[in-house]
């Protein structure tokens, strides 16, 4: 089948399926994603024997070995990616929730109901367990949801629709539910990206180029996730010792991900006190630095930091550091070269916490407080698609609730206006 | 100036501007509303003759009637849209209200909390009021706004925006809080599409051939107002008085808006009691009327409908009636052609009340109520900036709370992850 002839079939299928997924039940849903997560470990075998073919020509294309282990599957994996839909199982049915209503002076309710989104549009790259996570937090929220993952995890990703999409539907869900493009051509990308007859929205995970292809290039509503290059900033009137614990589990505890810290403002009364133990500790922990003039007069192993070390979101053992004049000066720097992420002021001025809260624009501002808390399961939403940096829909975690829309419903007896 | 420099220059200043009004007090902002209402009053001869220059130069283009009543301004509509301002000075202030908070297992208190968009984009067409009724909302609602009106209007919406920035500016809101892009040239509009380095959102106000432009071509997210090609469908059980009233308004009262009743549709087992009748008073009322063959059989003032009429949002005294089989025909001829604005059944089931309710995916829908009450001030929202038809952050009537986004603040004391 050709790629158009394969969008135009899923997406119409997908289309039917959402409108069907909209009156599904709780519990149906929760017994269809229960049995996904049993389908997933009987039939481990065959998925690892798909990964396998992945690993073997991943291998063969040369593929790094960071990216080979993000394709990787194992028993443990797979464990895990059935638990999390057991999780998802568990958690509360976002569908059908009144927001709120109201009388009208004529008379008639007005109620605000929470609904699906519709069809879901995921494109990601290489782990394949966000083909599980996705098409779970999708179905739960009621929608439809076509998949997109990258080649190199072709052979695992069939492999994973097929055993869920035939547990979703033995266990009552609508054909089309979950559905996955199997052409591997970029042209299939494409499609989707200005797919709006079919699709109500895209939400794109992986790196920041395929991030910025989905924004730049589609006309389907995006959500955009991703990308943090996170400041903690430590005051004047900081407590040094909460100081220095957040900022070694900012930077250190995973540097890979989208809410570890990149740079570290310090104000300058509190520097020359901070910094040196600070720098070394982080030097320990094999943490590369690079730093402004003044920081480096603190700190020998400190290389110099460009303008661009300030915007790069290094996910690396690798962090800026710059001395600041005052609160003002780290606020203007976060806005100059943040992403709108994560930002933590550490201080134990009431003034200042105040301010900061205030003035800093971004999903999640913290106080005295980790940057790395920024995640669906620490906020307490029990699973996330992704932490959207935009701040139309969605900002920040994103949990079930934020697959969903919103409609009014109008209950009268023959009123008309005028 | 060219209107790539007017962009860059007048970007830059919205967004600085945006990052002031995101801290800007409700009182403040009130009196800059309430400052701006009184020096349209004050200063309406400036407008007026303004306005007249674009009156003139219309005329001599030859632009429609109907385009040149949307372009006119009279002291009557200045006095409304200062009006409209003190009404918008009254609503209470969205932002920073807490949307919920709770604790984290470590301690800390993570809350959710209402902040601005930060800089929104208008792009309009002919009616120069939008320009006074964005910039009020845009405002109270903590963001900057910059606004890129027809050429049509040119003129008007110099010497609005001129009194607007004069009042709003000495009354203390940051310059830059209010912009009118000047360059009438469509490049202009291109660069806001893509002018992700500078816009939040976009939200286009006009006819469908404005909204498909910006959807299609826009890189910043866009929130899709407008098209609603509305139905209403009257049941086997509907109390026929009430249906022959809510039809009648709903088609008649104002056809030009998104709100109006475009196709009727009517139960088999009704139709011969109901819509003889129903047809000759809406013919009467002036409208004409398209119909299905079973339709035309009962009333000889019908015409033929084709595919296109049931696609069409006339916005004017036109009107297609279909007979349908049962209430699933309803929903799906609805489904197929509704544009997902509103949708109404009336009907005395329970059932079927239900069933049309869940089943109906639009912003809005009606039981036994007109659709014409789509509607932001209908609907106790105060004001209303447009009714989106997307399912993507705001749906239905737009108030001041669908210009907002949200932050997540976390308080703590020392907590680390892990």
């Amino acid at each position: 089948m050709d790629y158009v002839a394969e969008f135009e079939k899923k997406g119409k299928l997908a289309k039917g399926a959402a409108k069907k997924m909209a009156i599904t039940g709780t519990k149906e849903k929760n017994n269809a994603l229960t049995a996904m997560a049993e389908a997933l470990l009987e039939r481990q075998a065959e998925i690892l024997a798909a990964n396998e073919q992945d690993m073997v020509k991943g291998k063969a294309n040369g593929l790094g070995q960071s990216l080979l282990d993000r394709l990787l599957l194992t028993p443990g994996r797979i464990a895990d990616m059935a638990e999390g839909l057991r999780q998802i199982a568990a958690l509360p049915d976002p569908v059908g929730e009144g927001l709120g209503s109201w009388l009208h002076p004529k008379g008639m309710r007005i109620s605000k109901i929470r609904v699906p989104l519709g069809v879901i549009g995921i494109i990601y790259e290489a782990r394949p367990n966000v083909t599980v996570d996705a098409a779970g937090l999708c179905l739960k929220s009621g929608n439809a949801v076509l998949l997109r993952g990258g080649s190199e995890a072709i052979q695992a990703n069939l492999a994973i629709t097929k055993v869920l999409t035939e547990a979703a539907t033995r266990a009552g869900l609508p054909a089309g539910a979950i559905q996955l493009i199997e052409t591997t051509d970029r042209q299939a990308v494409q499609l989707m990206l200005k797919g709006n007859k079919y699709l109500d929205v895209l939400i794109p995970r992986g790196g920041a180029g395929l991030i910025k292809t989905v924004v730049e290039n589609a006309t389907v509503p995006v959500i955009e996730t991703g990308t943090g290059n996170c400041h903690v900033y430590v005051d004047e009137d900081a407590d040094l010792a909460k100081a220095r614990q957040i900022v070694l589990n900012a930077k250190c505890q995973r540097p890979g991900v989208c809410n570890a810290m990149e740079t570290l403002l310090v104000h300058e009364k509190v520097a020359e006190e901070f910094l040196p133990p600070m720098l070394d500790a982080l030097h320990q922990a094999g943490v590369e630095l690079r730093g402004c003039a003044a920081s480096r007069a603190l700190y020998d192993g400190c290389a110099v930091a460009t303008e661009e070390d300030w915007a790069t979101e290094y996910l690396d053992l690798i962090m800026a550091v710059k001395i600041v004049r005052d609160i003002d000066e780290a606020i203007e720097h976060i806005a100059r070269y943040g992403t709108g992420h994560s930002e933590a002021i550490i201080t134990e001025s009431y003034g200042r916490a105040r301010k900061f809260s205030a003035e800093i624009d971004a999903a999640a501002v913290y106080v005295n407080v980790s940057t790395r808390f920024t995640d669906g399961f620490e906020f307490g939403f029990g699973a996330e698609i992704g932490i959207s940096t935009q701040k139309l829909h969605a900002r920040g975690p994103m949990g079930l609730a934020e697959l969903t829309s919103i409609k009014y419903v109008v209950t009268g007896d023959g009123q008309i206006r005028g």
